[in-house]
């Protein structure tokens, strides 16, 4: 008995430890998300996954968003209707919600804002909110679930982009080997993975990367101290803004699941991870990292990686006679 | 006791008659498949969904062969790389391994066979195998799941398809409502059901649409009371036997899973079973269905729906710096 209150003591205060431990570090662990409303969480994931939500009835958010592969499509800039080429590199869905704002420039302010977007935009989707609308009143499944989750019997684009939206809050990666760490195991990572994680912290990453997504809540300039050379002509969060000032700022992306969402930047233009850790820190930090020093802040990066969302494929309810027909090609 | 041989003896009985019910049926219900390697499915479900396994990295198997939507694309004919229009409609994988040949056009003798097809075709996945193999070995998570489901150092084009293969023997539908009448249920079906299935009996839908897969197990003409217009250009099973007399010969199309693959025929050019039902009614039999006995054939179809093959979304393993990059746009 006085073992048993001895060791809960013990775990009492070395809980504690790790507690403050945590919360003295840059990055904090990721939560598993909370106030989920499930029955919204499944019409989201089959609406997530209909590319009748799309002209063609080719693409749904998931070709971009692929879940498989990281919540990204892995190719520099996306595909679009007509085999369109996207003028940015599609950011991950994963831990999404937990950006400031959503796409790179922040001009969606939540993921709800967000969702709407690609499916009216002609050079991804190519469809409007209208047709898809229309397209979802005349499934009788998707009636009824909307009506199930949202008690209404007429579908509006509202309780669509509500539905993804809440879809997207799920698709967090907590149990990554970092945040095991964090949470108190201390052989969780070796020791190249602390070496690379120490240079992260000293070199100044964490300015910027930083917070329970590693990134994800402020938008900086890309390019401080030598400026980033690109094809792409997104001027970034001055768009939204309209000040130059604001010129080539754009949200820092999440490190979350890294090893997955390559190319990097909003480009799509670095290939790999040392590339990409070799130009963050000359152009953002003025810092020539050695070849050991890249090689240990990639294992770091590496050690980000947490578990991936799992759920079944969603099997979309059918079409039926009045439901409109998807136009994948101009009539000849 | 007596009470529970007795009870024992009728189940026996009527489970003979019911068997011997369904026997005599033209329509046979899908049995579950045997004989399966999971180490091997699990693999073969990765590459399904990988579109590395593309040029432009951005289509898979599942990309046309969608299996949240009947295992095809839904759309007449196929998107394939830079958007090229497919000459022929999309056939479901679903149910595919009891087909007695694989494309319309029966080209491929198995599901091994057809599986090397879509990526080195020039209009799909525009790939080439060895390109294939030079991504998958690559990849360390693929050799080593290689390494253990096949035991060898190695990646060729064999295992590859041999793994889709695998998996796609899986993606069979029992449990239909119209397998549970098959199977002793008779209240699974309802009145004009019934009828439309005495109907389907009595008009001659059977002579090609039977068996397991209801259709599936040989090639006939199409159009064979009055020919068939098309825009499309495939000329069948002539292609693959070179005789005159096999042109417009295609594989009769599984109607397992019907209501989910839309739109119908070789070209896609069918956008509904009350289409698909008139047409074959009058081309292939010389019957044109009333509209009451055409609702009734298609709310037989529509029982034969079935158990949609549910897993986990695959989570693919990670490319690596010496992964050779998808080319999806001309470089500029």
């Amino acid at each position: 008995m006085k073992r048993t209150i001895l060791s809960a003591a013990i775990a009492l205060l070395s809980g504690f430890a790790i507690g403050q431990a945590a919360a003295a570090e840059p990055i904090q662990p990721i939560k598993p998300p909370a106030n989920i409303n499930l029955g919204m969480v499944e019409l989201g994931k089959k609406l997530y996954f209909d590319p009748r939500l799309s002209k063609s009835g080719f693409i749904s958010c998931n070709s971009c968003h692929n879940l498989s592969m990281g919540g990204t499509d892995n190719i520099p800039t996306s595909i679009g209707d007509k085999w369109q080429q996207g003028p940015i590199n599609a950011p991950t869905v994963l831990n999404s919600s937990l950006n400031v704002a959503q796409f790179w420039d922040g001009r969606a302010a939540d993921l709800k804002a967000q969702a709407g977007g690609p499916i009216a935009n002609p050079g991804e989707m190519a469809f409007s909110h209208t047709l898809a609308i229309n397209v979802l009143e005349s499934i009788p499944g998707y009636v009824r679930e909307f009506k199930q989750v949202f008690g209404k019997d007429k579908i509006s684009i509202e309780e669509v982009t509500l539905a993804i939206a809440e879809f997207e809050k799920t698709l967090v990666t907590p149990n990554s080997r970092f945040d095991q760490w964090l949470l108190g195991k201390k052989d969780a990572l070796n020791g190249d993975e602390m070496a690379g994680y120490k240079l992260f912290k000293d070199s100044g990453c964490v300015a910027c990367h930083n917070g329970e997504a590693v990134g994800g809540n402020s938008f900086q300039k890309m390019g401080v101290v030598e400026p980033y050379k690109t094809k792409a002509t997104a001027a970034g969060r001055a768009d939204v803004t309209g000040k130059d000032a604001d010129r080539f700022n754009f949200k820092v992306p999440t490190l979350r699941n890294v090893e997955m969402t390559y190319p990097y930047f909003h480009d799509g233009a670095a290939n790999t991870l040392t590339e990409a850790v070799d130009i963050m820190g000359r152009l953002q930090l003025g810092k020539k990292f050695t070849r050991d020093e890249n090689t240990q802040v990639v294992a770091f990066l590496k050690t980000l990686t947490g578990d991936q969302p799992s759920f079944a494929l969603p099997i979309l309810p059918p079409s039926t006679d009045t439901t409109p027909r998807p136009t994948p090609f101009d009539k000849k």
